[in-house]
């Protein structure tokens, strides 16, 4: 039986310089699509699970290729809300050797932030599902983005689905009035699995403190559901070569993953929504050392692609656990 | 000595499919930027004019990269403004046989659109200039950029500085709760040529006729220093194929320019900006029939090359106009 | 309530050479998949269809490429085959001015020629369907396609599902020992439609004469079910500049489509297969004449299309066959 | 038993922008190799004669590259000559609608041109060769060039070997202190065809006269051995369609080609080469009408083909003189 | 005096997919031709030797392009076969970081496979040549390829033409009823040069043994002219970083290449191809230590050039050994 | 106060293989332009100091490009030369791994090295400059180019601007009769800063030494302003892999730079015009510690972008030197 996952939140229209163009000079950009949480669903679909996104668009052709593009690797794209207005955007400009990647956001005033979800019947939609993730990035980005992350989650909660929550705490959004700690806390607090550095504690819970290992507790004693919190640690030794490993608390313990070196690095963005789509994939198949080690060699894996979407099999995720054909030529 | 030109409007980047793709399949774009003015701008500039444009840009790489554009054409950027916020955009998809071309714009709340103008010193600006040139897009943006428009006309009016009004009435745009005939009128009232056809002589002047001789006597009442009324006639039998020619009357009579098939169209944007800038040269340096034949030969050329802008030689557009070394290769 | 179509046939790689450029000097080709059948359904889901299509494909990554292709328009894929094997391929030199366009095929020995379909429960798949849609390429291939073809179409007949029959004689396919009038005849005739010209009529019908309405009849005495055929007739000035109309006999009477000049031409593969699915279209939805009208204006749209699925919407259609907006820049 | 060509001549790398794009503006150019006489080398070595290519060029890798390009289609590259220098270039912009094309050459001081080919030992070069081909660009780039010309045409005489002169004057040409007339009139006189228009018989020959059968007669008095005459007429409606048609003077007679309409033209350069090459097969292996027809359709084909080689084959040429397959899509 | 040497295999379409995309989402393939015997004759020619390779090809223009692409690195094509079928093919999907490289092989049912080469005069062939080089795929394809394979190796022991065998063995090929067993040992058993790891010892001369030594002493036993054995060790600590050495057993003792850490690979297919091209270069023209040490810094430099050709000089293999120049920008 | 500079020296139309594809098999050249003095110039006008350039152009639309090119990134054109004549060319192979990288010159004769800037009013030119700034390859092109180098030296003397010369001694250049000692030591005595290595020292100054420091003392005593001397110390480990750093000799000590190891090379062309440019800006700027960090950090990062000009913000240098931001994703 194929788990079921829904996932809700923004996707939006990457646009990147062709090789290792600077932005002042490109005259093309390559387009793919892209969406944390939207990420984390192509993972999972290519991972033959049954994913659903739920996300709105604007009513015109770029709105389309969305769903194409989604269609693609079999999300089920049912309940994708159409209306008038704009996609949001992102530039991307790829660093090599010392030289920083950088992001140029232009995702205000979007389809998906002005769209009234009201209408979504969130009972319909969990009915049958295991797991529902989202992202900080959604609360936000608006007040009806909250609102809808809102009913999505208590949702969820009262039909026992289990739900991740990336915090992903970003400090440039948040522009509609509303600060981290007057929505968050009620987001995260029935939340199964969390995503979150100290950074986020801070930030999204009010958790203070230079111990992962309190903060872990202390979000417990606030999420009544919680079983997991996670994190990732990356160390840029140039934007072409990083170190990666990750850990996981189950409550009770640490589990640590190995580190790999990443050199020649091809894409990173993406790479923290692989490891989370390794980690809800992980933790609804595996036992949980090997849930956190199926994270982290996706997520390293995801690194080797340009793209948002970590277009690689379980089958390759598994040999890389294993140190099997790890840069072989496979005939 | 060269003459002295001062455009105003926003400048956005375009994102083209490549090739006759379409929006839903394109992996990439073609990156150029564009703006009806700016347009203007660098067609003068190429022909040697010493031109000046006016506009205000996002405080990053993007807008950066607006900067270097006008300025490799020799347009003066010392006006340009900068402040935060986001890129007006537009995504092209080009038509081929009897399939149309597609804009889709994403324009709103650009840092044009949201700018305070109201630091320009337009008398220091307009010192030594020769002639003012704006569209009806801009006043169709946004009560600021109504407001800015609006002092320009007056201060180059007030300096005796020509002022070109191309109307270019768009219904999409107009979304601040203004009309047109609101704020048009007394922007145009000023002008020594306006570009209009009979839509916008309707929507932007009030004036309600089928005649176009009648049009322009009823514009020349009004505004007290109209010496030219203009326009094209463009004939569409497929996208790779269209017809043009264009008229001029100079408050006495209608000087007719030849009319061109022009066929295996390369990129028919910005062939109206590149009319309006060969009748604004022409009306600068030639005599009236020269100078309307002027603007529609440099207007089919246009068509002929990828991007907004019109690189064309002045050597080029006469030997068009004379039906010289057409279509030829030049050695 | 939508209309479900049921198609069948080989899916291939096609490789194209880039621009114009002849196969000896190729050193990239463009990637696309396509099938006469598939084309079909494509166009059909593009159009709010629901689709099934139905082959086999090897179980490697480009097999799920063409999964992933086909699931980008919404075609059901839940009854695609995967098993070891070779892909069919086509390569393509695209011809220009006067000189041809080109394939060479690298189709036998594929997935498809060698499956064997014989679990497919063909009851259950037209369950709830409204047409069946088959080409005669499939019974050309091999003897298990020739038989899978047989099922179904006995199966779409016994349940009373419509069935198209695109004939498309090639002389070239038919190398497993059988000739077309040993296998087509039964296929052909439980057809409710009915693709052909007179070299088809003749090679796979037996049906000999230069009368096209003659031919009709005759199929018509053979084919209980017949209520339709039709066919286009194309004119080559160059490969760049072909002219297209087409007719549809309904038993009673001919009806015929305008006539289009299609200059500048994109790519052609696949035109045949846009207006076979804008025939089943109209025939579903339209009567007789709009029908014809919409097939061969679905037909001429997909000439400016590169690659072989017919990406226009219906509106699109609709105003080409209004003379709306032809070639023009829609913003 | 396949008919001996030599040929002589520079061969530069051509470096164009493109697709349609500016020389001010092009990030890249495209990079074929070309020549006169190096054109008229492959087409006939594609149509199976043995041809063998004499240019110097440098001994750097660029030099290299001409050389595997002159294999590549089986020309025979035993006398290239290499020595330390530079390479002659030109830089092509593809002109598109009315807008002309445009040629920088940048060939001055090349190797080719300063080379002293004195070790050449002609007469072994010639052995068992039937035909020599040189054009007038070689005489007019420097003395050592006209000097290594007017060693060949010698031997060539002497050795009964058939020579063809492609006069082709460029006045930009002949920088180096020598008129046409000081140098052409001797190296003409042993031709056996002359492909010549007016202005080349006034420049090269001093034939004055508007009467083209008056100038052939008068050549014919001044070369013993003429036995053809030839020239090609062009229209150019614009740069995307012209009409092209040939005609040969045979001593006693003009017989005339077909005039094509050659529209959506994708690369005229070495269309000229193309018609000399036909030219040259066609005498060698066929009747004079049968050689202008095939000569003219060869320079047709070629405009259909980036680059100036003509990689057409002899069947294309003949389907196109038979009006078959025009434009067709071969399977 | 060049050394002649002769080479026999398939030679294949290869077609990868551009920069680190993935197979699924790839829009266009890159293509060169390639096959390891094809390869070894390239890279000989391109060190001056005279080499004629033997295959059999598509009698349609994919044919003819693999005779334009050995004929440009001068590779004698008197002996190509041409006859109606298929291209063998190959799909790459270039891995990078942790991920492998992938090959999806279409090869079976080739016109190599299929082709009768029993007309080929062998002794005429080898009449005046050096060496003779084959490998292990040929026999593995089909009973006519083993066929020829045996006939060559015979006619070259014959005439006293030295022979290397790069055993190569794939368990995937074999599928046509024999097993290596039954068919390599006798083609070996002449060779004078072998390269073989101890899996293909094992599967294709029967000798089992973990001793490297040992395996050597007993295929010296076997094959009475056998002079030397050799292999290359690669570590792959990523695809885009190896390590590389090699050794060669002269029948007295083992000499060694030094170990090249490889770091930023570009391609490294056809990287054992140029091993084996360095080292019959070397044992041709070195003394044996030099010639390993060639054969590796050739193989060396193959991994950083796209393609399956290794298009270096030997003055740039031996400035590798050297140290001279490493990585250097030279003017 | 923007600080003003002023370079002089020849701009060259630089044509690089794409990827890593060798010469011999390059299709296409990517072309940017690149000249010694004007990447430092750029690089000054991207920090926002007034900068003009002085050079002869083409006056083909190619020297328009350069011109454009120049503009783009602020540089002052306004005493460009036009003139008849060539475009000074260098073509480019980039190396990878232990390959090299290669530079084939083609500048011979250009207009640069040919123009008579006898015209230029120098003393115009410097009024109100900071710095005049060139290099050791304007002197060795031509005895037009050294003189009008020394005529600029000399007024820069006489109106007190600072001189900086990077001596860069090429053996391949200096082929028009005159030796570097000849001419380069009165062109040097005037500097205020001099970056030489002991090869520079020893060739264009005659200072015999290995020792670095009795160099910069030997040089100190010949040129009476002098009160840098600067050289940056390179090694390759691989075309990939190069580390870096600066020394500053101030006339009292030595100031070093960290030393930097680059892996992942972009582009490592105009990797000493950044330092240059990063010396002469630090110089103008910063205290010497900090001039000569800025300028190693500056050249760093220009290794990880395409082209010739160091597209790279000051606060990027800045960050570099602190440490922060490397390789990161910057949001």
């Amino acid at each position: 039986m194929k788990k079921r996952i829904i996932t809700l939140g923004e996707v939006m229209l990457r646009l990147s310089t062709p090789g290792h163009h600077r932005f002042v000079n490109a005259n093309s950009f390559e387009a793919v699509y892209g969406g944390a949480e939207a990420n984390v669903a192509i993972s999972l679909a290519n991972w033959d699970c049954s994913v659903a996104h739920i996300t709105a668009l604007p009513n015109h052709e770029i709105g389309d290729a969305v769903k194409r593009y989604l269609s693609s690797s079999g999300v089920d794209t049912s309940y994708l809300q159409f209306s008038p207005g704009r996609m949001g955007l992102y530039f991307v400009e790829n660093g090599a050797m010392q030289r920083s990647s950088k992001i140029i956001y232009d995702r205000f005033d979007s389809v998906f932030a002005n769209f009234d979800f009201s209408k979504l019947d969130w009972e319909q939609i969990f009915q049958g599902s295991d797991w529902f993730h989202w992202t900080g990035i959604t609360p936000a980005i608006s007040a009806s983005a909250a609102k809808v992350c809102k009913e999505a989650v208590l949702a969820a909660e009262k039909l026992g689905v289990k739900i991740s929550a990336d915090i992903n705490y970003r400090r440039n959004l948040w522009q509609y009035g509303k600060q981290p700690m007057d929505i968050m806390p009620e987001l995260i607090r029935p939340s199964h699995l969390i995503i979150a550095g100290l950074t986020d504690f801070e930030n999204c819970m009010g958790i203070q403190t230079d111990n992962y290992e309190e903060a872990c507790q202390a979000a417990k004693e606030f999420c009544p559901n919680l079983a997991y919190v996670s994190t990732t640690s990356r160390k840029s030794i140039s934007a072409s070569e990083n170190k990666l490993k990750g850990k996981l608390w189950n409550t009770e313990t640490f589990l640590k993953s190995k580190s790999y070196r990443m050199s020649h690095i091809v894409d990173r963005i993406g790479g923290g929504d692989a490891f989370m789509a390794g980690l809800i994939y992980g933790l609804l198949h595996f036992k949980d050392q090997e849930a956190i080690d199926f994270a982290v060699a996706a997520s390293v894996l995801k690194h080797s692609i340009p793209g948002d979407a970590n277009l690689v099999s379980i089958e390759e995720v598994n040999h890389l656990i294993k140190g099997e054909n790890v840069g072989k030529l496979l005939r």
